[in-house]
């Protein structure tokens, strides 16, 4: 197949996006347009995860993901690096469709987390989940997203990768959102070896993933502080780890900041709204919008602390 | 509405259904005809909980929830007292579908577990999503299901009660799965002021909810256990509580020597399968079939045990 | 041992106590007569449960633990039917120390909880720890005092009971503070097959443990409830189920209501504080006092529900 | 006063040691001596850190503390840089009088957890703790020690650390033993505003806590270890990141190993008998002595991996 020899690396920052609603609670994939412009003129990120955990999807349904995930490879194409969409969920049939619609509209990539209300049984059973829905799109790159902390998921990311490039010839690597870099580092000692990617979920300790020599991050505060994460970057790449972990230290204030103030995904899409001035609308029940007035001091405190970059 | 005076009550023992599949994990509605032969003549179980999570919904698309939800209503026309269809999932568009056929297929109520990956930021917003299904089939008995250690979710049941017989006039009880019967009895108290019906859901110590004075019980176990609790109600209603202990002993000495043996989900399966003889097949990815070994001694167990029910 | 032979048997009510403390934080063992009297006089409860989870013993050194053992032995002497002393702590030397200490005092049995900073690595080593303090005060009823919530530990009560009474002759039951129902009635079985007592811990669903069987209950609310309570045991006594089930959800009702308070074990002390007039002080580092205000409200929710008591 | 302008700063690889005991179970201060001889020696280790979680001392009455701290600090004298005690346990009595302790035999610290039975209501309960043990040796180092997968503490160090130094004019720092980088970062950025330190404590990510700039590393597998990730540290400081990563990657393969083969306390201590060569014997009821078997594969694995350091 010639297209997977000239699969392009997936490296860098990558916004995992939030979802558009109307302030009746519809999606509004008409804003992704300009969602696009915002993340790449204003935060320098060129790549995204759609549909993830900060898009609420397993709040849609699955007409309104692929409707989303559409939108977004048509208005990403020429101008997005690459347009990754989740396509995880409870049910393994709801993964294959959603799979196979990916590779009708040129995603670049699919990604998924486990099934969280019925956990697999062991690693074997996951990685059958996964190998089941790549065979729905067997050409598509497809990445495991580990995140234990929302899945409940006791098992390491490690197990799960053991094997997994001959059992899916597709799979090119792990989202790996967790604080611990022992099963990070293990992920990373075999991505290596096998021409995986590893990127990093965690954005407050990113750091700490990049010097277990990470290829990338994927993240929600990327879509309103990459560009200061890109200077965290570039200070890491030119190695004035002095810089990388001022930057750091940053982020750290604002997140501990913002969990004061009760720092949630309705809050963190309100600051999105706030920093970006994108009128991304409500979260879906089962979660409620926030008010104003607890994502207004966090974006102002964004504001002051990022002010420089 | 006139259907609405004439609505049955839920009480007695109602069997959470499992789901059949093929040997290769395709849905098999037609296995539910003797399904329903066997908890009829069998077990003495007259009333249904299907495609709950014994049923895995959770792990079935949105149209097979529907095939089957469709075939337990038609194959239970004028046999069983009760078709209770769980439309609860993670996805409020979806629940709305799967309510909005429910009412077209005649089933007798519906019931909905809350949102698990995403979960309600409070009471008020679980109560509005329980009202935005219940608004897409509004003559239909909805009950709200209680599995905290299922969900994750950090609420009494009570809370979520409060004043819903105003804002869902179709509501019409609690399915309370939890050991909390602090939090049960605050519920009995508030569901016999407002004519609304509890049913318990931890089989193995339905007697401590009985005393609490629930009115019927929902559980897998009564699949394949029906007739042995059946004599424990019909005990517990004469007020011989000797007699209704030693039963309710029975039963947990069971559900302890099943836990030794691994019981979960997947081995629960296939002890039915053992006992009752239908080939249920095996659960769907993520959960892998139990090998044989797994359920057998559990089956044979049952059988000492409750030889004399 | 003529002394085994005449083992009085622990049953009915028994309050878990409070450890009076001196505005300063020590320790204040003369309030202990008059704490004897209230409990017998105004809350007819005759068998006390001292230096247990509610007596904050874990926050007392050995010395402290001594003096308040020996106090409450030598007031209640003569007037209280049975006073069991918690030796439960991390280290097995301290909890054989005050076992040693309890027999030279004239307490009427030991009980002690798990060690939780380390756990034990199975049912096999929580019984061996057991069975090294039984072997520091040989001749004194000994119960095991099961409470996961607390000391998070992940074993059935009835494993740790297997073989006990070979194992430790002077063992006498279990007091059992969870909410899982499967597990104490297996506990009961067993317990009445080699006459040993089952108490109960939960006091807001004690009734769910009377219908299992158990033979009484330790908890902190028979402080100040202990009235009420009796009368929900005569009402069970009595066969008047509905009686002893108003009295439940009387007790269900304020506990709830204690919880939005923000009810813990610094507000129970200052709860008791309020209803009984003792002085009992506030509670020992790392808790901090409650104010006032929040257990005010409470004291007096108690009154209105239970003013015909 | 004077003493404490020349306290020496706390830095570079501390063992967290573990407590020598008989065959019988009772502590073998006698193997101390070579316990420090082999530290120096082997692992290039140059200061310990007793009595910890490693050392089991929850497990032990407060003489024995007593007589291991002495012990240590008797041989250590002149050998070891530092000694640092750790004095925390469940009872405030009990911390101060081993804080006491500890300042009549020549140790350079003391530090403390959370108590974890009671948990502190917030930080400002903690802090009053550690004040009130941090009074009764007033002249001694003190430093928090933050473990909160063993104490359950549901706090941010950070909020622990905030006006502490005014508050606890002997306090010096922080023993962090948590994977949360987040609050890590913020209490480095705190630490070197107050000149006050940070040491890390989860082994197998160490190179993630360096680069967040702690000044060094306190754990229990520096025992056996310490000659690797001395190097590890050197590569650090010497800005080879490569090296610095490769050798952390074989640290958490052996841990990953371990795991595999049920790392805990108990199989880590006798990892470390096998290892050194030294008896420190079985571990301290509740916990019981591993078979060799489980040890001597990871044993192995240790002498394969780590043959170049």
């Amino acid at each position: 197949m010639a297209s997977s020899t000239v699969v392009k690396e997936l490296r860098g920052l990558v916004a995992a996006t939030f979802t558009p609603l109307t302030p009746e609670g519809e999606i509004n994939p008409s804003l992704i347009g300009s969602y696009i412009d915002y993340l790449i003129e204003k935060q320098g990120v060129k790549s995204v995860f759609v549909n993830g955990t900060t898009g609420e999807s397993l709040s849609l349904s699955v007409e309104e993901r692929k409707r989303l995930a559409k939108e977004w490879c048509e208005k990403g194409k020429g101008r997005l690096e690459q347009v990754i969409v989740h396509v995880g969920c409870m049910s393994l049939k709801d993964a294959q469709e959603l799979a196979r619609h990916a590779a009708t509209i040129g995603a670049d990539g699919i990604a998924l987390l486990s099934p969280s209300f019925f956990k697999p049984t062991n690693a074997d059973a996951l990685r059958m989940f996964l190998q089941e829905v790549a065979s729905a799109a067997p050409d598509l790159p497809l990445y495991y997203y580990h995140i234990p902390g929302m899945t409940g998921l006791n098992l390491d990311a490690k197990d799960v990768l053991e094997g997994i490039e001959t059992q899916i010839p597709s799979f090119r690597g792990v989202k790996f959102t967790s604080t611990d870099l022992r099963d990070l580092g293990q992920c990373v000692s075999y991505c290596r070896a096998h021409r995986l990617s590893v990127l990093y979920g965690v954005d407050e300790q990113l750091l700490g993933a990049l010097i277990m020599d990470v290829q990338g991050a994927v993240g929600s505060t990327y879509n309103y502080l990459g560009r200061a994460i890109n200077h965290l970057l570039s200070a890491f790449e030119a190695a004035d780890l002095d810089r990388a972990r001022k930057i750091q230290f940053q982020l750290q204030h604002i997140i501990t900041f913002a969990k004061k103030h009760g720092f949630d995904l309705t809050v963190n899409k309100q600051v999105m709204c706030e920093v970006s001035g994108l009128p991304l609308g409500p979260p879906r029940l089962p979660l409620l919008r926030c008010s104003q007035s607890q994502a207004l001091p966090i974006a102002e405190e964004i504001r002051k602390v990022l002010k420089d970059h």
